[in-house]
């Protein structure tokens, strides 16, 4: 896919994504790097801890979600970064081998108002694994308009 | 610092962390990963872009920041997970070399109504480089109380 302006960006178009695998190991490299407590970071540790199981960090399973979609190509040189994300909620823990599938919904795409060539678009993301949805949130992304062009 | 307890934490409490600084290496690393967009990954792209310069990712920023929080150990054995995370803003472009320092505030916390050997509280992160403030989120997090011991 090649990157989208604001004006295609239309409220409930839908965006799959190609799924991704979360191995025990990455699952321990992230965790060392950014999340380090024992359920994230020691698979035997995990046992005795309050999940009962070596789970992933949640902010890698955001991470791989946020990626997914950008890896649509959808804002392949039309995305301009964003403002913020909200509402992240983990309502399942991710072991390792289960698989991200993520479904991406633009729930509101309009212009800025001070600016006839930047959109902002909020996406909502819903993430399944084969147990069952694992975590929704939304970001919110600023995108070039056709109106604007590609003047920067 | 060993890990606290929902008793420890009071609202208005203050955590200082240790800063981190990012150097373009790591940016384009997590960005090939998880946000692969030219402004990240590129340098020499990037100047072409909407930023004008390389900048971080967004989410990299995040991660550094909660595992910023992670390491002044306050929830060491006492951390349960978290529900989610909510108002992350992205106030300005981090560059390579920029140095991160992150300042925790508990915001509450209370008994979860379910579970009196569990606490929730709420954490406002903010996050300022040499250049001024970044990024601001909340994240809430579960953790053990001394009313329900160690008991799992």
């Amino acid at each position: 896919m090649s990157g989208l302006y604001l004006e295609d960006y239309t409220a409930g178009r839908v965006f799959e994504t190609v799924p991704v695998t979360l191995n025990a190991d990455e699952i321990i490299w992230f965790a060392e790097l950014h999340d380090p407590q024992l359920f994230h970071t020691d698979p035997e540790a995990a046992k005795e801890s309050a999940f009962g199981e070596h789970v992933a960090s949640g902010f890698q399973t955001v991470a791989i979600a946020t990626g997914q979609f950008i890896s649509t190509g959808a804002v392949d040189g039309t995305g301009l970064g964003g403002p913020g994300m909200d509402k992240i909620r983990w309502t399942a823990p991710v072991r390792p081998g289960e698989t991200l599938s993520t479904r991406v919904e633009i729930l509101e795409a309009r212009l800025t108002r001070s600016d006839p060539g930047r959109g902002v678009v909020t996406l909502g993301f819903s993430v399944e694994t084969e147990s069952g949805l694992v975590l929704t949130f939304e970001a919110t992304i600023f995108v070039r308009s056709r109106a604007g062009g590609n003047a920067d």
